[in-house]
């Protein structure tokens, strides 16, 4: 575990963020952790009734909890909304490191590029000609904005990271190792027995409060721009392509891909793995669920799923041979097939 | 938008890129647009007459159109191949930048390497004994060539580009940001309770005309080399294990996956997160359907798909028992499941 | 192919390896090959009785074979583990290089980070106060070591490593390029319209002897810490979340993702593709097929799958209609669909 950068009294805690305090103000805590690992010196929470037998068994010395829970024998803070509660006192025990003003010896800042004074860049950096970087931001180590892009205030570009040429990010984003900003977007025309690639004129244009993760990628649009609205939270291993929309607030999760010119409404949680075609509209509030190919436009919110439902082996196999006769039956020149293939190369 | 870095008047265009003009030779046309998007200034294009409506209402000052197509009282350029001219024509008016010739002074490249004089190797890279750059070639910031690999003429690897040692890349390669190229492939002998690592010996080997999206990873072969023919276009986030061949013209999807001495055939779509398992063999010209999983050698060209429908999250629930039923059935020690913990889980 | 570094006599590598010699001590052998492609200066190998008939027709200088196998006319070693006998072979002809001690110039090492005296440091990376990096490890070029994290003795570290503060690697771990290691996982709490970023104080810890692919993220812990067990193996382009455990040996393929604080046992293997959901668990043993989507936990070590069987496109979409029809039918407001649009989009 990280050790805390300062502690608090819970008094202070409740001064600061509100909530209802059961117990003593003079009770330090050092550090947060969850109910079946915390000891006396820690905060935690309880998120729902269903971890109430956890709670009676766990040490620590305080438990921030719903506003209308009855407990008895134990230091507590009630609030409407636990999690979010506690996510804000975690942030005041660790609050993220500010930035370090100057810019690194080992970085190459071109002339023409404006680098606020109070924001840092790190060793190994390279930022070209008319590139700005905002107050308080933080430029990784081995990053690259590229000509005219713009990054807000109060960023965290980790390191590795890549914003290509004139594509703008807004305040206070987060961008993880290795993520890449405005590469060109994937197809062509073809001509004569070959592939002609199209220049890419669009940008990626990212509003405020992002969060981007590690080796995720997002497209530059071919003749317009690909847009991340205000307060979308990007995971790991994303691919979005070009001219892609996503609208405030939309969650996206590991290894899930938006394909090109596809309009993600607000408010939407992508789930893992998921898979959006390209040139389709999601409406605000529609949840995708994990590894879901989606195919067809969504124009009402809810929960949408469509993924293969796990078996034993044999089982699945028996079931996808059925599955697969389903398509097969009554087709013209219908053929019978055996799984025997799949099952020998299923698991390579 | 990114502004053009040149403008042409229409004669010019017809002069370079030939098609039939109607309309005056003198407009001045200063970069390209959508029909929808388009001003005066702008060129667009007609792909089909699905769009015929959006050209009535465009404001475009000239649009590339098929060559039998009967159009009035607009400016235009009759092509057979509408969107491959566009394209032409987008090129013109945004080229790529030239190489600055040079190598940056806070790169390190190892004197018994071989770097072509027209060559621009930018800040922070890293180039090993016996590697050779082309003509004209580009070396983005940050990138790595290992010891004895060869990049072509006319090259543009955009920055942080792992190329490992040995392996070839042809000419007019365009790679993007985090691509890693030859990395040792997965896999080895279990023995004695450990896995051992299969050294690799054998290389990439990537003919001309290649491009590589951003953070897709090539294995090099094991004892053979992987080979990725002339015209290939690779988008971002895919994984290519060792061993693999890829003919030419072939393009795959973004996260898409090709498991190890695959061998996919020339002019395939391998399309979005589809994943091909390993040792089997695609013919020339088959497409693979997004979010497809290939478990067996296909050696007929034509379409294949195998993903599960999307519906409303109760409906798929509803379904996926009875496709798992459907392979439970019937079988020895048969038992019924329900899904509830899948719906519990399908969005996490 | 890559030359090797050094040859052997068979004597030779009897003598290092054991097995039993038929034929000469004095044979010279320069390199290893597959069966069709070997020379007489090669040594092969042959696994099972089914490539028996390659092993006739070979040209292969040597060739290691099970021990029970019947030969004659040809020169082998017989071995209980062919196989991994071979791959000793391999690592003997093919050894990795050593680390050149030193730090290079153009690193940036805080003068509070502890290297050892026989580790090699390279261009353009960057260590933090605190780091520690182990006896005749290899930190490749543009490659990151956050503060207090701490690298084991004999790991190659290939190029541009992430590795975040407070993260522990143990002995002999190989990692590729761009892999990302103890960024902060996803999710926070949702309030007052906006998404709160929870602070991760966990960290990554990773056993001896791990293999981590290109491109692979692995996020650190929120409260506690994610950990890889000894002897892990992970493919490229995987994503691992927050507070995921994967016990000793298991493997994982490319592009597959283990949600967070999902527990996988020892002795796994994860397919490609495969996406585990967040919060299950995998008991000891258990082998998921490619492409399968795990929403429950697996208490029993077997074989599971789930993904949908491959079709031509025609045959798929009648079945798939008929598998959306099982969901839709007597659900109450049931209603028809189609697959026309899911036929056009399929392979976008």
């Amino acid at each position: 575990m990280r050790p805390a950068v300062r502690s608090f009294e819970l008094g202070e805690l409740i001064d600061l963020l509100g909530g209802e305090l059961v117990g003593e103000r003079s009770q330090r805590i050092v550090q947060v952790a969850p109910l079946d690992q915390a000891g006396p010196e820690h905060l935690s929470f309880l998120g729902s009734d269903a971890y109430r037998a956890q709670l009676d068994r766990s040490r620590a010395g305080a438990v921030v909890v719903p506003a209308q829970l009855e407990i008895s024998a134990r230091t507590a803070i009630r609030a409407e909304n636990p999690y979010a509660y506690f996510v804000r006192a975690a942030c005041l025990l660790n609050p993220e490191p500010a930035a370090v003003p100057g810019v690194h010896p080992l970085a190459c800042v071109h002339p023409q590029a404006k680098v606020a004074a109070s924001a840092e860049v790190g060793p190994f950096v390279n930022i070209e000609a008319g590139a700005s970087i905002g107050s308080r931001t933080r430029i990784g180590p081995n990053s690259f904005i590229g000509a005219h892009a713009s990054i807000g205030d109060d960023c965290n570009l980790h390191r590795n990271i890549a914003v290509y040429a004139h594509c703008v990010i807004g305040a206070r984003a987060v961008i993880n190792a290795g993520a890449v900003i405005g590469a060109d977007g994937f197809g062509g025309a073809f001509d004569e027995g070959r592939w002609l690639k199209m220049p890419h004129i669009g940008r990626v244009v990212i509003g405020d409060d992002v969060e981007i993760g590690a080796n995720t990628t997002i497209d530059r649009g071919a003749m317009a721009d690909t847009v991340i609205a205000d307060g979308v939270k990007l995971d790991n291993q994303i691919q979005i392509g070009h001219n892609v929309t996503i609208g405030r607030n939309t969650t996206v999760a590991g290894c899930a891909g938006i394909a090109g010119s596809a309009r993600i409404g607000a408010n939407c949680v992508i789930s893992g793995a998921a898979m959006i075609t390209g040139h389709l509209s999601l409406a605000d509030g529609v949840i995708i669920s994990v590894g879901t190919v989606v195919t067809r436009s969504i124009d009402k919110p809810g929960r949408y799923s469509g993924f293969y439902p796990l078996s034993e082996h044999r089982a699945w196999l028996r079931g996808a041979l059925s599955v697969r006769r389903l398509g097969e039956a009554n087709a013209p020149g219908a053929r019978r097939t055996d799984t025997k293939e799949d099952d020998d190369n299923a698991n390579r």
